[in-house]
């Protein structure tokens, strides 16, 4: 559970299971909507950039979402063999959207947000991440991110990322094995998945659960990447991927190291970096240690 | 610069740098004192075990210390092809001291931290840091840290670690060149030398200087390594590691792999991990890119 107050010029989100705070100096509040769903606010931060924080949990800031964004998109992406159809369930900022579209294999990409004041919000202070929105490759839908994926056709996707908020309220069901078994049933028997993790130090249970919900949902192997996100609780975040038939622990290397495009944290190494295993996080998972 | 304010079970350090503040939930103040040097408190705290905290900055937690400690002991301990001489300058929490003890190649440790207070705090609250204070080869001055190393015979020792507070006010004089020529002149022909560098995302202008501060010095090519540390602004924090003669990027991985000791968070795909070089890192150093 997450408090949150905005005072004498510093906006503060308190994590009430971490029992810690993280705060930024901000100007002022520049956006403020109660959509059909949920708070969304926009403010202009002093060192950050622009933050936005939905029902008082920070989701992105100008200054440090490339390493999220970027880590949810290329490891994914250059796991796969050949990711030509992608779905995005959440995402509505279209951070992710925006790296995935930088892939030249990709054909088609869904993003789907039920919230279309996610997407406005991020339009107007977010341009950076819209850039590619208009790009007709990609699709935006606003519409229950579940129910089109119960919906989708059998091996119709590739690559199904889900940028969600956390796994309490809304966001929970994205995290059980029913939903993962709708996933596993619209991948292509080569697709990946990789999902939003949580903070591997702060919400190792989580972690865990989320291991054995994938393998309850058909899917195989699943694997933790770590990553700094300095706006999230703790700075440490992570993403688990997982395939519906052997997860290959090899990525396209050559390929990252010939990429067309620029990235600001991804790089081959750092997708390397991503995949080692803390002894703690490999004792807690029964993982036999390195 | 940083300020704190402990207020209605909340303590919090606000980096005025970075204009953000992290907080954690404090049953109460078990400790505080005035040394000659600087105000040392310890705060009891709901998730985080004890807190240590240093002039408003936060030093180390119970809960997480041990990224920190085993990241500034093992990958360089690991690096030396036989590490027998070893000396910390700061660390008087003793958490890298214990890291170091558990290397059975290692034959002597000098501790120098110039504030007895700070070590006696981290024996009453910080006990399972200071369990190897009695080893016969750790040795625990209560002197000045520059003056100790500037009188060190030339090439006494094998690795020298600095531990230190952050570089402004009394640590400043431990990031200059001519610190570093000391240590250099201290070291033996294959030593190495490890020294905390702050946040890469918060202080990037701090690293590119040291990196070429440690060349003035006579250092060969430094290496900064990655790590988390949930209490440290950022919650993302480094090391830069160098070499007197040059700096092997390999370590001595099958040892790794069969080390006689645990270790919470260090392994040998971490260490690989921390090595890797995040994409605006490069850039911002003018490494070419992978």
């Amino acid at each position: 559970m997450n408090l949150h107050h905005n005072d004498n010029g510093w906006f503060t989100e308190f994590d009430l299971d971490d029992r810690s705070a993280f705060s930024l100096e901000i100007r002022e509040r520049v956006f403020c909507e109660q959509s059909p769903y949920q708070k969304i606010e926009v403010y202009d931060t002093v060192n950050y950039g622009k933050l936005m924080v939905i029902d008082g949990f920070i989701m992105l800031s100008s200054k440090d979402n490339f390493i999220y964004h970027e880590m949810m998109a290329h490891p994914v992406l250059f796991t796969h063999p050949n990711p030509q159809r992608v779905a995005i369930i959440g995402g509505g900022d279209c951070g992710t959207l925006h790296e995935v579209l930088k892939h030249p294999e990709v054909q088609q990409v869904t993003q789907i947000d039920i919230d279309e004041v996610v997407t406005q919000a991020a339009e107007q202070y977010f341009p950076e991440l819209c850039a590619s929105n208009k790009d007709p490759r990609a699709n935006l839908l606003y519409v229950d991110g579940i129910e089109w994926i119960k919906a989708s056709k059998a091996g119709s996707l590739d690559v199904i990322i889900i940028d969600s908020t956390d796994p309490i309220g809304p966001g929970e069901v994205l995290y059980t094995a029913d939903f993962y078994q709708a996933c596993c049933s619209a991948l292509a028997d080569n697709g990946l998945f990789i999902q939003q993790s949580e903070s591997p130090i702060a919400h190792m249970p989580l972690i865990r659960n989320m291991h054995h919900r994938l393998l309850e949902g058909g899917f195989s192997q699943p694997r933790t990447l770590f990553f700094p996100q300095p706006v999230y609780p703790t700075g440490w975040w992570s993403a688990t991927m997982s395939a519906k038939q052997a997860l290959p622990l090899d990525f396209r290397q050559a390929d990252v190291a010939r990429k067309s495009f620029a990235t600001q944290y991804y790089n081959e190494a750092i997708h390397q970096a991503a995949l080692a295993q803390p002894a703690f996080f490999q004792e807690a998972l029964g993982i036999p240690a390195v």
